[in-house]
């Protein structure tokens, strides 16, 4: 199988960590970093949570739970039940041995190492072989205008679930943010760039919008993997929020919306019929199955797209 | 039964809560208050730990644990073995249910609350009825100088297991420390004080040690339960303590160390032949069953305490 040197994966949560564990069976911590957005990290109960870096983490680590899609498995919640005892703030839930890993990092963030340090050391203790590096040490945040006003990402998205109406979203702090240096030695290096499929809005326009990166990006072999399939997000808000921006929910349209930025798009097969209105926005096309719900088809797909890299690369 | 108007029971950890459930069974919440020491309390994984209040405030709740004598019961502690996965610091077990209470503490305390307002708060969502005080809303801090340096109390007493030489105990913060005001104010009316059998250097003495609260106290109706019966301390260190500090560890060294404090002393049976050194210290002395091992005898206890107290005070 021919595939890129080096290669730099772009990740949200649930989603793109899927994609990453494949693409660490294909290759080697020398060859794959996984970068991971930082937009949805928020102060909560006094603790800094990462949500997306720590689902890639425990995603690689093999102690997600692949039921619920996020947290350990084999978790439990006598702390979340005694803090609504407590009449505390309970609606972002924690499990007890999650709660660990935000102690933690709040603990070594304090103490003053960076957001990259700490998340080398947490996937160091939890056997993580591959560099995982959160999109900057900076902080950005996502802010989502809505029929219910300006709300954070977690408010919306766990607090509110989702309901209220999203009329645009912007990246605070994203402009004056630095990237993540490694990620610029990577790109320096020639490492192609896989975006997986999480939401284009909420976990890839954050990391797009840090500083020049946009164009860093372009300027690089970079691919993206379609996260809506046959009209629907797998999973997530993608689908509704591309509506409530004005968008069919398709893929063409991520693919409408990642344009100047890609050289290739991965396609599911239900969607084979928009491969060549794809391939009209300068795009080259892999249609293939991208529906993760094993290691098998995680492994295989990651396979494909290194494949597909490659060869736009020659 | 007779017994005083108004009561302040000054308590440090697990005895001290004993007596203090028992004397809640005797008085209402207009007639008793308990103060508790807050020299033990300090931060870890970045939250602000109160150990006393939080044992009182979980035997007065009916939720500690009555086995292991601290904690709640049904405790789980899978945040610990997590955190011990990551390598971080576990030496200091704290359990799931209960971080939630050390995560709110902490959070409302950093939000401007004051430890009374916190500890108040606390109690009121666990069904506490009787008003909890902590000794001060000011940091005060148990430093011990050993034979391996000046330790920290939780260091000295959960990391190293009491097992340095103690030579001296200070408590920092205290002279400048303000008394907790209600306590103040149960003085001015008139309540007689319940000094209940907690360790008289580690738990009673930051207590007597903040601004003048030892002459205010002197002054009132107060008397002491010995926490040291047969030369062994019911719990904990304080025996080991007082032969480190060059004491025989005698019920009667406890009443000299409380000497122009205290108007009456309660002994145990088994130190019966102590009472008359004892009154020669100028002490009232009742001579009882103190050993508190069920829910009867720690109310039995509580009653002749307050009648002895009420013949005090006539």
């Amino acid at each position: 199988m021919s595939r890129p040197a080096r290669v730099i994966a772009l990740s949200g949560g649930v989603g793109g960590a899927k994609l990453a564990l494949g693409l660490t069976a294909c290759l080697g911590p020398d060859e794959l970093a996984i970068l991971a957005n930082t937009a949805d990290d928020f102060e909560h109960l006094g603790l800094s949570i990462s949500p997306d870096l720590d689902t890639v983490m425990y995603t690689l680590a093999g102690l997600a739970d692949p039921e619920r899609g996020w947290g350990l498995a084999g978790e439990s919640w006598q702390c979340m039940e005694a803090m609504a005892a407590l009449g505390g703030p309970d609606w972002f839930r924690l499990g007890d041995r999650d709660l660990a890993t935000h102690l933690q990092r709040s603990l070594m963030l304090r103490s003053g190492d960076t957001l990259s340090t700490v998340t080398a050391r947490l996937c160091a203790a939890l056997g993580v072989r591959h560099a995982l590096l959160p999109m900057s040490d900076d902080p950005v945040r996502t802010l989502l205008t809505t029929d219910r006003g300006e709300l954070a990402f977690q408010a919306y998205f766990v607090r509110e679930r989702c309901a209220p109406r999203v009329h645009a979203l912007r990246y605070e702090g994203a402009a004056s943010a630095r990237p993540n240096p490694a990620l610029l030695e990577w790109l320096d290096r020639g490492a192609a760039v896989v975006i997986c499929p999480s939401n284009p809005w909420l976990s890839v326009d954050p990391i797009l919008a840090l500083g020049d990166l946009r164009s860093r990006l372009a300027a690089a072999s970079t691919v993206a993997i379609s996260p809506i399939v046959g009209g629907r997000a797998i999973k997530g808000p993608a689908a509704a929020l591309m509506e409530q921006l004005g968008l069919a929910p398709s893929a063409f349209e991520v693919a409408r919306h990642y344009r100047g930025l890609l050289r290739g798009f991965v396609l599911d097969r239900v969607d084979a019929g928009q491969a060549d209105a794809v391939r009209e926005l300068g795009m080259a096309v892999l249609v293939t199955d991208t529906v993760m719900t094993d290691v098998a088809s995680k492994q295989r797909l990651a396979a494909e797209v290194l494949e597909f890299l490659a060869g736009l690369a020659a």
